[in-house]
């Protein structure tokens, strides 16, 4: 039988970061391509509490069937938390749980994308919500980031250009790949200028609590008196990824779309998980837990970049970073990307090369990431070392 | 902001269902309209203990990410049992582990059906996997349901007419709502026109392993020498739906696809619910949990049809079931389905009117579901005896 796919994945590949996680599963490599968060960062303690009291008492609540738009308590307490917390939502605004943050990605897509549509992203951008875009056979049209975000000027451009854009992709926190965080009057510059053209905002924050440094600048969507923004925020750094719970806050009619989405597509999001969280922000000390996490991220991010410092300069220079997990090394010019990363692994070090994160593959890149979270402290420096090597030959 | 969706999402509305569940939700309404397994029916005592041992012995491998195509132990348990005890699946397919089973009718429309493109379903059928197939802007082409499956003659004259078919969705075992039984001979008739036609065929049995009158017959997907079905089996309705497991086994392209759009979509599924169906079903006795669940809905289902057979009769008709959770009743012809059960609500009794089951809102039906899992027996009896009254004023 020869198989006859849909137009929109046809040419849809498996993304090119798995197949360099294959060389990272080889016990021999040290890994620098991850982005899981650092085992320690795992309440694992205080979830097992929840979880056997749950299923001692009330295991049904967590067995049976639930309702799409999530678990009602999480939803009421997160809808006030971040309210309160963040200036995040407003009445015209409502929640939906998702599995995973990765899902509302694909949610928007599937409410507001017409194949050929355009996404507008920040160029590099995480490509897992990259991938979600073209699976609706979206075209992306990438916007340099510069180290304040967004080239605003450019997104402006960008907006002229594209009549069919729909939304723009954002990661204003310690962005994935580049660790960059977008600035105040970018912010409401971008705000500004969604509005102007008549364009959404999904505004993706998985990141945020995860600064270790400066000042917490406002969500894109605490400016959002028009209707404009769709956050996205995720239980997968602060909690656990592999429970999959992330929320959106966004404009009712959205929601409700998304929702309606959500119940062809896996019903509800796992109960236990939900309960489990909703139990762990409320009955435990979330802010506690949150600052021994920046705590973790700190030590690690700061061994990274003296590491960086120490090993790779000149010839390769990084992007210091004020949270998040990842960081932005930049290769010389004259160095081909792919084949420097292709050779790292060879020599046993498996970093991301920048064309993975690009919104086109053409585009041009001489950056690799780096994860800092994934490693112990041991293997980071072996990694960094073997990197440092290669730097001395460039 | 006026808000516009796109094409495939703008007619979707909320299923017709969910009006009906908000009067269910009223304490004062016995609900006969859910789907849920009997609380009884949960193995929470062993859940329970497996996830307390999980959790205390390797919680991070629970609570960290993991791989999309589902948990390893898992997929490999499953290949074999399934190909062991159902002799489904082969080595032409793959298996991927899906968030519910209703994922993978999502995952299998986004891989195969342009917008505008035809599914054969069943008529009536399951309304989730039918909005989900609507919400890719299929067209449902029905083929009506005999008291041993599918119209034949009707299912090869839709495939002549409709070009652009490209799979026939069926549930052949207990069929939601109709709670018919596929006979041997047409599901192997209704494999050979899906051969002979050049389309898929997605065989959902969620329901196979509820059988407790009657022989099992072999799934469709033993005789798939082809490679031609998508075979969806979940754990919903055996060990939980609230932990959303279910699985597909398909050709190994298709399963291609759906990896790749199911990263798109939620990236893994659940993977502390992936771990504690792998231990229930290999560390327990499935066997015995399986022969308790038929025990325990034969005996509510046994009830259920002495209280229809004593109350209904002779106005209002029933289909006897051998297996499943739902009995579909008929009203006489000249009694309007949605009058009827909008006045049973009114009288505090709720069941699906059958309009929301078929593939296009002007089919004719006079007929509604009963679901008998989900309440207790006296909430089955006073429920039944309430719709008595009704039939008596016919």
């Amino acid at each position: 039988m020869e198989y006859i796919f849909s137009d929109r994945v046809q040419s849809l590949k498996p993304s090119a970061i798995r197949e360099i996680f294959k060389y990272a599963a080889d016990p021999t490599v040290v890994s620098l391509s991850a982005g899981n968060p650092s085992p320690e960062a795992f309440p694992a303690k205080e979830i097992a509490e929840i979880s056997a009291k749950l299923m001692a008492e009330t295991p049904i609540a967590a067995l049976q069937y639930s309702i799409t738009e999530g678990y009602t308590p999480l939803r009421e307490f997160l809808t006030d938390y971040m309210k309160t917390k963040h200036n995040t939502g407003s009445d015209s605004d409502d929640i939906l749980i998702t599995s995973g943050a990765q899902q509302i990605m694909d949610l928007a897509s599937k409410a507001i994308l017409n194949e050929g549509d355009v996404v507008i992203c920040e160029n590099p951008s995480f490509i897992g919500s990259l991938n979600t875009f073209r699976s609706y056979n979206a075209r992306l049209a990438g916007v340099t980031v510069e180290s304040d975000g967004m080239n605003v000027e450019e997104l402006e451009q960008t907006l002229k250009n594209e009549p069919r854009a729909k939304f723009i992709y954002t990661i204003p926190n310690f962005q994935n790949p580049s660790g960059v965080t977008m600035s105040l009057e970018k912010r409401q510059a971008v705000y500004e200028l969604a509005k102007k053209y008549g364009v959404l905002i999904i505004e993706d924050n998985p990141y945020g609590d995860l600064r270790f440094r400066g000042e917490f600048l406002p969500n894109i969507k605490s400016f959002d008196t028009d209707g404009i923004v769709i956050y996205a925020g995720s239980f997968s750094k602060v909690i656990s990824p592999g429970m999959r719970v992330g929320y959106t806050i966004a404009p009712k009619p959205i929601v409700q779309k998304m929702v309606v989405c959500k119940q062809g597509q896996d019903v509800h999001t796992n109960i236990w998980s939900q309960i489990v969280c909703h139990r762990f922000i409320t009955e435990y000390d979330f802010d506690a837990h949150l600052a021994r996490l920046r705590s973790i991220y700190k030590k690690k991010a700061e061994y990274a970049m003296e590491l960086l410092d120490k090993h790779l300069a000149p010839k390769i220079t990084y992007h210091k970073i004020d949270g998040g997990l990842f960081i932005w090394c930049d290769l010389p010019k004259n160095v081909d990307t792919a084949e420097f990363c292709m050779k790292a692994v060879q020599n046993k070090v498996c970093v991301v090369p920048g064309t993975a994160f690009m919104a086109n593959p053409t585009d041009e890149t001489h950056s690799f990431r780096i994860n800092f979270s994934t490693p112990t402290d041991e293997q980071l420096k072996k990694g960094i070392e073997i990197l440092g090597e290669m730097a001395k030959e460039l």
